[in-house]
């Protein structure tokens, strides 16, 4: 079955709209997706790439999209407080989520927390509660964030790697696309690779 | 009749996708379209915005992406040995030939030059040729072009001071959309704008 690896980051706008929708995306085409927690700050810096709200013009327009996104989606969109989110420990509790087989809904949890309910997910103990309210432990998880320093700056460098200079991305085999507005793209490349 | 003014550059690949489309989606959603031509360099000097060929991973992926999306709309896609495309002159003709009422067909021609055949569009003997084939006289056209200087400046400045900060922008009234892909918003704007 094709698998879409998606790479997404707790403080990208674009890669909450994407989680909102490409596991019914890439299913209805028939393929899988793979969560793939990275971080968005190390992708720019390694790549040069800037963030579209250091041109302040972009900024302002961005949050037009965004909001031109949610309502064409249908899903709720608060813009956080603090942006970029600080959003290292919940990536890292991701990955640790991932070992207790709760990747994929401790990131939905988290996404919602954040874009959906205005919540600081750079609490602990706000990414305790959201752990607990998916099954996991919340204070273990939470304990165990720092062990999984390494394997986040991993996903990182592969997704660079890879070609990846923003978020969120898309991987299907060699094939890259970037961004929630090319997930249409991303859909008929596994229709394709489905018939192939 | 909504109006939906279209501000591209020849130098701009995704201004030439959304030339081949945007009078069709407009007008299905019963507007017009008012072409718009301005200078890119400019307005991304104004807002301090940046080529994606200025990240290396982001032209890469730039180049992907535009072959994906020519092949979508079923156009022909040629990238210019010369990138960025030395396009004031023809920008300058452009506007000139808005005086000759040819601007559209001008610009088409100019785009189909550049893209679909890979002309060397900042020749004044090609300029003058396409001028021709559209019905101008294509030397008296090419000649009077440097008294555009002053209208072309304008109206880079006019589409920053509404908040553009690339190409293609498309503006309904004070709302504004940038890109190729943002086409399909701009065809609901207008049928929304005409139901209104």
């Amino acid at each position: 079955m094709p698998t879409v690896e998606f790479f997404y980051d707790f403080t990208s706008p674009y890669s909450y709209l994407a989680s909102t929708r490409v596991e019914e995306m890439v299913r209805r085409a028939g393929g899988e997706v793979r969560f793939r927690p990275f971080l968005l700050g190390g992708v720019l810096k390694a790549t040069g790439n800037r963030s579209p709200i250091e041109t302040p013009a972009k900024g302002r327009h961005m949050l037009k999209d965004l909001e031109r996104w949610a309502r064409r989606l249908g899903v709720p969109f608060i813009f956080p407080r603090t942006f970029p989110v600080p959003s290292i420990l919940a990536l890292r509790c991701a990955l640790s989520a991932d070992k207790h087989g709760k990747l994929v809904p401790f990131t939905h949890a988290v996404f919602r927390a954040c874009w959906a309910d205005g919540q600081d997910i750079s609490s602990p103990d706000a990414l305790a509660h959201i752990a607990r309210a998916v099954g996991l432990e919340g204070a273990a998880l939470v304990s165990a964030a720092p062990g999984e320093k390494e394997s986040l700056v991993r996903s990182t460098s592969e997704a660079v790697e890879r070609g990846a200079f923003g978020a969120p991305a898309f991987f299907l085999g060699q094939e890259m696309w970037i961004g929630n507005d090319r997930l249409d793209f991303v859909e008929e490349a596994v229709r394709a690779a489905r018939g192939a």
